[in-house]
């Protein structure tokens, strides 16, 4: 949402408008599932090809490190992988076939089968964070090739040559593929993300990114003279409840684990546990401390000023309010060793009464980004549930239990959690999310502006639109409706499962 | 969208909030699938019983005769049964189980379980021309209490009454199903559905209306401090293209199926066929004679003066437009023995080359509510494509074909219907909307303002958001997500479909 990266020119409106059309230029071909998958596959193999380059590049622009932006390279290509299977089964079309039935009342229903088509071209804002994962050739691009919707990216400014390197690659595979280029293009700028949002072409919106820019980019979106579906993740505070037992019986495990979670990838992760509910008292003591020792062992700089800025700001504020105290976190590397403009892990603490009632410490309730983590202290089990109460949507909640608390009081907490979030975790952390069919990476807002999620196969489902062909002829059908399924896609006739 | 009915009080904010408050403080209960079931089994029970009270009050306010009203209570009393059976089989949850799997990479994998939770209280803005199935018992109160979600429904101007006495039959069923009576909610009053849209516990809006009136309530839900969704269904032109060869087959089988088709409920249907591309010629032609033959055989009075007004002068302002002739209808009924401000069918005529270039005759192009079919004369089928590029979203397109005529070029036509329709219609009429499985009632905008469907089963996912549940203990569960199944809930685990 910032301006295109030093030395790098904005895109014009001519340049955003040209790149949009090459995009819709490729719809027809992108019809074929098998020339998808197909791109996908290919696409998939020329970034591990490339490894070496693609790594070097977003560590100049991003410092994320190699074994981490190595990692991340590997998630691409199996989510790319992944999404070529699932354009490839069809499972993505969710075909449903309802023969006619004369003798349905109150009229004769006639022969009815449903498909998906794609929606036309995707715009596509990437993270700042994930270079590659939730950047240009990550799991928006991924899903919406799979669904068959040629994709404009608009570059983070954090990393427009990891970005235009991607989308040469992209564009590679998809030539190699018997693709037209332009299913994949490139703009950069404040500004041209703006009038990609706003191209009469441009048919849905990926975004992941800060609350302000997305909502700015939701609004422009509802407001054309044809709305689009703008699926945003606009921030998440992901708590922790940690109960009394579980504090009691591994409070030392927890205290490692939550230093851990909170500091990988020096917290500039959507999934950063940012509140943690730990209860008063020596157990939650006993967390603190442990937390305290292992949150230092990470140190370095944030990926860019303005996050910088963001965090070192809003953790000023957060620690300048009544009754919240900062933990001193023991650093493995002393501080003159750090890197210049390098930060520390903070850890805050505040009586959770504070965050109970009252606006005074909202400010504790929003996502800091960056490796920050509010631990706010309960005397009573109802008074966690108070903070719970006034957490905005998150992508994700987590709750620590001992052995034996499985009773009807925990499951109503987990109800409580699973009413804030699209993910539940138990006894775990919530940073780290896999790729399959099962996940919901999504939550109610501002964790996400839809009920869709952007991790997983399912995320496929954002671009594409049902339609319905009544009483037509085989011949006429697409092959996925026909009676022989020459697809053999999998489908729902009359109720049942086929395939 | 107007104010309330003559002797009905508009309902003030506090009102709203306090229904609003009594609908949500009913979602704990409403999480029981069986109580759903159960409500929705008993209101079909209750409207079938009161079968006579609702169709003479419907018939009172909307003029739209006993044998229409029984049939559409028939369809809303089936549809009732189908969400009760939806909600009970539990196959609205889409349950997905992916297994722990320790070997992935780039990393283990947890265990996942996702399901579906509903979103929250669902505000209805019934039609105005179906005051059973799409009014206050219809299908998106239907669907969304089989979704789990109370419904608080702005009562349609139009006939105030019939909403109330629906209300009070569904909220008599609530309490014989041992639920509160607050799971269903009404408002009266155009300012009182704008506070509807914007109360902050109003989590989804189901809307079906004109495009102004829709758009604006759209815009609302966007401009929330916490945007919601708004499936709003705004409007079809619902475009019938007839080949030559068709209309040289059966011209006056065409003919005369058209006239039924735009004539129902005097054009007063969504799915009116509101544009018909036929051929120049004598083919064509006897299309024409046929349904002017028969297109008289309705007249009436429409649902109200609003609508009467638009139809006049939407008419009057097609008629008018250059090259647009009037196709005089044969009247079965003498104009002197009309009822007073009843209306006739009207048919117009226009070259379809007068539509394929600039916006001169944009007007043709909209829908017209009412008894009003435009029949644009092509001279080649790229001239009457030219014509379908220009048409904006709609609910069906329908192709009249010769029995032979199921080549590439038709197969062609019907990809570049399902691009502009969420139904494809073949050799038959759109009027007549199935409730299955497959169902799609919905398309590109204005048609609809999102991909979902307002008819059928998958209407129910326009109210639930996905949960997914990690590495939680069995007893902790939902049920449906238990290795178990206690509920035999359909599910699909590991990616392979079970029950």
């Amino acid at each position: 949402m910032s301006s295109p990266a030093p030395g790098r020119t904005a895109s014009t409106p001519v340049d955003v408008d040209r790149v949009v059309r090459a995009a819709e230029a490729t719809r027809p071909v992108l019809a074929d599932r098998t020339l998808r998958a197909g791109l996908l596959r290919t696409a998939a193999e020329l970034l591990a090809a490339a490894r070496d380059e693609i790594v070097a590049t977003a560590d100049a622009e991003t410092g994320l490190g190699a074994p981490r932006l190595d990692g991340e390279l590997t998630r691409t290509h199996d989510q790319l992988l992944a999404f070529a299977d699932h354009a490839w089964t069809g499972a993505l079309l969710d075909v449903t076939i309802d023969h006619a039935d004369p003798t349905a009342r109150p009229a004769p229903r006639p022969d009815l089968r449903r498909t998906k088509v794609p929606l036309g071209v995707v715009a596509v804002f990437g993270a700042g964070n994930f270079p590659l994962a939730f950047g240009l050739p990550g799991g928006d691009t991924a899903s919406a090739l799979a669904a068959g919707c040629p994709v404009v990216v608009k570059a983070h400014p954090g990393h427009p040559a990891t970005g235009d390197l991607c989308a040469r690659l992209l564009r590679r595979a998809a030539a190699k593929a018997g693709l037209p280029e332009g299913v994949v293009g490139v703009v950069h700028g404040f500004e041209a993300g703006r009038a990609l949002v706003e191209h009469p072409l441009t048919a849905a919106v990926g975004f992941t990114g800060s609350l302000h820019g997305g909502r700015a980019l939701h609004d422009l979106a509802a407001a054309r003279p044809r709305p689009i579906p703008f699926h945003g993740e606009l921030g998440s505070l992901n708590p922790v409840f940690i109960t009394e037992a579980a504090a009691a019986a591994r409070g030392s495990e927890l205290g490692a684990g939550l230093a851990a979670s909170f500091t990988l990838g020096l917290g500039q992760l959507c999934t950063k546990p940012g509140l943690v509910l730990l209860p008063e008292g020596p157990a939650g003591d006993t967390v603190i401390a442990a937390a305290a020792a292992a949150g230092g062992a990470t140190t370095g700089r944030l990926l860019d000023e303005r996050i910088d800025s963001s965090f070192r700001s809003g953790v000023r504020t957060m620690a300048e309010l009544p009754d919240v105290t900062e933990v001193p976190v023991d650093h493995a590397v002393p501080i003159g060793a750090a890197a210049p403009g390098a930060v520390r892990p903070r850890l805050l603490a505040v009586p959770a009464a504070r965050l109970a009632a009252g606006d005074s410490h909202r400010a504790l309730l929003e996502e800091c980004f960056g490796p920050v983590a509010v631990l706010a202290r309960y005397r009573t089990p109802a008074e966690a549930a108070a903070v719970l109460a006034r957490i905005p949507g998150t992508l994700t909640a987590t709750v620590h239990l001992a052995e034996d608390e499985h009773g009807p009081e925990t499951a109503e907490l987990i109800a409580r959690l699973s009413a804030l979030a699209g993910r539940v975790v138990v006894d775990g952390w919530p940073t780290g999310v896999a790729v399959t069919a099962a996940m919901h990476h999504g939550g109610p807002y501002p964790a996400a502006t839809t009920n869709a999620t952007s991790v997983g196969t399912a995320a496929a489902e954002r671009w594409l639109r049902p339609v319905v062909y009544q009483n037509t002829p085989q011949t006429l059908l697409p092959p996925e409706l026909r009676d022989d399924n020459p697809l053999g896609v999998p489908r729902r006739v009359n109720g049942r499962t086929e395939g």
